[in-house]
């Protein structure tokens, strides 16, 4: 399991020349204008580049990818874009055991957490930037996901993942629901591990 | 399984005399107030009626219980306080399935939806309402769960219950993940129907 690693921009070392900070902050607010605009598919590094009058090659060397750029513009606690090959990689059994023990645990690093759930709130709660994540989601998560499991209805199947993953990190870190506040890793995915098992592949 | 109604004060017919009028609207202020301040659990009509500067039987004939004037407060969509009773009370075997298809056919209803989906956005992107809303899902809905199925850990499988539900409503409706969104109820019912009943029961 790879080791998470909170994703920071890819600055060099020292203070950066004041042409170099004003350019990464408007790459920023051109990423943030573009997405908003057409949706994290429509967005492209191109018109990125464009809104902030660089080449896109220093979108590139500064942020990396389209999923890299997003994620550091919305503060995002986890990269299912980095982290989901590995996970899907190993054996089918067990596989939704490993996609809940994998995020419940991200998701007791505090400073995880907290990313999480403000992106959770923000994104639910602002019907503007509801469509973003979702984009997101559905690229990242939703389609490697169905891509790794090759069945005719695996978009399907994802989804209904992905619901019962947001349900959980919605219950337990942002309504606090008490038993599942309280629950261990453990507890939760010995009850939701077979849950995502079924959806993925059928029965446990 | 009841047909759903959308909850509306209990006013009389014709409009209402100043006086009647004025007390209905303080008393929702003093709902408003109370709620978010002392939670579900902590208000009481009482208080409310105190708070309103009228006496606490005037509240109950205008809006019956205190899971009656939350649920008019806030705009719910949907009571559980008094749906869960009959759904409950049928055979076990298909509880799981019952319970989905009943609350993805009552949000078929627009006018249901889109409160629900509204009550969603605004207790979750919110933290000062997050508590209320987690407040009446844990005594009107975990709680009522619980009670019914009588097991050592029946709070935490209810939660899971709530966790899976909220999710599903959540990925269908705010997020509208594109095969969630055009799937039929009969196929999430298929899905999670099994889902729920494992969390309340054990093994489908």
């Amino acid at each position: 399991m790879p080791e998470y690693a909170v994703p920071t921009p890819k600055r060099r070392r020292g203070r950066p020349k004041a042409g170099e900070s004003d350019a990464q902050e408007r790459i920023v607010a051109a990423a943030i204008d573009e997405f908003g605009e057409l949706g994290y598919d429509g967005a492209t590094m191109r018109g990125i580049a464009a809104r902030a009058g660089v080449d896109s090659a220093l979108v590139h060397h500064y942020f990396g990818t389209k999923a890299d750029l997003f994620a550091q513009t919305v503060g995002a606690p986890m990269r299912p874009d980095l982290d989901l090959p590995a996970l899907l990689d190993g054996p089918q059994d067990g596989l939704g055991d490993r996609i809940v023990r994998y995020i419940l645990t991200a998701w007791e690093n505090p400073e995880i957490r907290k990313r999480g759930v403000v992106l959770l709130r923000s994104s639910i709660g602002n019907r503007l930037t509801t469509p973003l994540l979702a984009g997101f989601l559905q690229r990242e998560l939703i389609g490697r996901i169905a891509a790794g499991i090759e069945t005719p209805d695996a978009t399907f199947r994802a989804s209904l993942v992905a619901s019962q993953i947001a349900g959980l990190l919605i219950a337990r870190y942002v309504l606090q629901l008490p038993a599942l506040a309280a629950a261990s890793v453990d507890d939760i995915v010995e009850q939701v591990g077979p849950t995502v098992q079924r959806y993925l592949v059928g029965e446990p």
